[in-house]
């Protein structure tokens, strides 16, 4: 393989002059540079990109920090960075570790502190744990994607709008008992977005008077957790709510398997929304609110790259839209279903 | 932030030294070296790699290529590899992008080229785009995953094996009208292992001389793809078969799910079986093979570490193991739905 010495013979030039031509490091005029150029691309030469490094202080990579790679989201945000990087030319180093977990520690302590990045993209970062802190603690460009940012660069829907907005919807066509369906407890670990969903349901339900009957059915964010949840939500006749809005859309979805599974017809008894717009909602007739997070990945890059290339540009915040899209899991509420129901809350309370 | 001459002088001795007992290039005795690591700790001195890098010609960081990132199966191996990389101090440097696509390209001619990594795991490539071979001849160590090997180490499962044993759980059932789901034409294009399962189902077809019955089925080898082929398949009562084989769970579930919703009941009237053991199969009770995709990216961790500790170790070839699941998705054939599609079957050819 053709080397640097190579490389400044075919352009008649000492080795350091080309060096500097390729690395843009010092100065070369703009006819050597191409001169030089036009020989490294004719020799196939590729430069060590350690040498590179040490003369720029770039790594020409960027690191992601994921909390999962097995949920939807995660996993189109993930591709959305990767096709942008690979356009400009900068690698990707994946740093995923589930939070609280010691692997998790051992990257923040070790892996991250040796800064082979350029910059980073954080994507679902719980405050609580104050990681972002943090990354934007190492000195590097830092954006974070998911709702939460501490003064960085930040991409995301408005999650709880899109709460409030699938809540309303359901409000809307009747529905009085809705249940907030996925999550934990306070909604709060799973996801900082998850958490500002469910802050959007209770303000649409307080809102419409209905903040006595809120109610949050705890499951994982994963479709076998909505499903779970859900057969143990509507199993109950006493306790089935007339409405569903699920945190996300594998958890609707998991919803509207469950109920077909129990008898109970989507969306004639039971209304389900999501949110996502997910690859199944289309196959389940999901009336959902939309995001497309590979969208959300590529503008995290622009981002990071425009605050490379420019240091002191002030720190941007991108809400993405999230359209309602109605499908077919959404229907005005079933009176008689309805009056079942609150019986059922009479006897809950 | 402490440097390397900060570190010198805590350990009394010269700059070269102290970079020669943190790199491990060049002889320091241990005392030497233990002195020098304990000075590096106290002061929190974290090497800048580039310069590591140059020294040792170390990159500590392993290349992933994957085709995709939103199927089950890589997610959980690039899930394995990342936690077994942490746990050995690597970077994981990703290079995801579709076969056949500008990116693709772009990646092989580009990015990997700067060889920016110690060794390579390349988890679903095809035969044909000789991408395995392009990637050997980078000279650094390379593992793959999923099948395909060309003279590397490589891990997966028997996937011929799968189809077959999967294909003979139905006919042991005594179904004779057995369909193969998902994929494309020849079963080539969507990735090696797919058409390895195609293999094996058709062997075990060609065993019970049903060789003439044999019928593949194409569709995205996703859930939504699994669903939209086995709706038009099951739609039409000439063509539907007794029994499916799913080239993987997420075809098999989809094909559940367009049966529930035809109003055919699974296993009564309809057998499904896949292959993974995905996270829904429990909750869709599908007969699978198991292979566990998580364990499959922390082999190949392991292989390529060896390799790299010892250049001149053999390749190995891991089959991970892929047992029988049986659960409630399969079952005896209904003599019923058989006749029917005894006469379906002559009117069809």
């Amino acid at each position: 393989m053709a080397g640097i010495a190579d490389v400044a013979r075919a352009a008649g030039v000492s080795k350091s002059t080309a060096s500097r031509a390729l690395t843009g490091a010092g100065y070369v005029s703009e006819a050597t540079r191409m001169r030089v150029q036009h020989a490294a691309t004719a020799l196939g030469y590729v430069p060590t990109t350690s040498a590179v490094s040490l003369v720029t202080g770039r790594t020409q990579t960027v690191g992601v920090v994921m909390p999962s790679l097995d949920r939807w989201f995660f996993s189109q945000v993930l591709e959305g960075i990767q096709d942008a990087l690979l356009e400009h030319s900068y690698d990707l180093a994946l740093y995923g570790a589930s939070p609280g977990s010691a692997a998790r520690r051992e990257m923040f302590e070790h892996f991250l502190a040796r800064k082979r990045f350029d910059g980073l993209i954080a994507v679902g970062i719980e405050p609580s744990a104050r990681e972002l802190e943090r990354l934007v603690a190492f000195g590097k460009p830092v954006v974070s994607v998911g709702g939460y940012d501490a003064g960085t660069n930040a991409v995301s829907i408005d999650d709880e709008a899109a709460g409030r907005i699938a809540t309303d919807h359901l409000i809307d066509l009747g529905h009085r008992s809705i249940v907030f369906l996925g999550g934990d407890a306070d909604g709060r670990r799973t996801s900082f977005g998850d958490a500002r969903r469910f802050d959007g349901y209770l303000a649409a339900m307080r809102d419409a008077g209905l903040e006595a009957s809120a109610r949050h059915v705890q499951g994982d964010v994963t479709l076998p957790g909505g499903y779970s949840a859900a057969v143990k939500l509507l199993g109950d006749r006493r306790t089935r709510p007339t409405a569903i809005v699920g945190v996300c859309d594998e958890v609707a979805v998991g919803a509207v398997i469950a109920a077909r599974r129990l008898g109970i017809r989507v969306p004639e008894r039971l209304s389900v929304v999501g949110i996502d717009d997910h690859a199944y909602a289309e196959m389940f007739s999901l009336t959902t609110l939309q995001q497309r997070p590979h969208q959300q990945g590529r503008a995290a890059v622009q981002l990071l790259l425009w605050q490379l290339d420019d240091p002191t540009a002030p720190a941007h915040r991108i809400y993405e839209s999230s359209p309602l899209v109605v499908r077919n899991s959404t229907a005005p509420v079933d009176d008689d279903a309805s009056a079942i129901i609150g019986v059922g809350h009479a006897r809950e309370r």
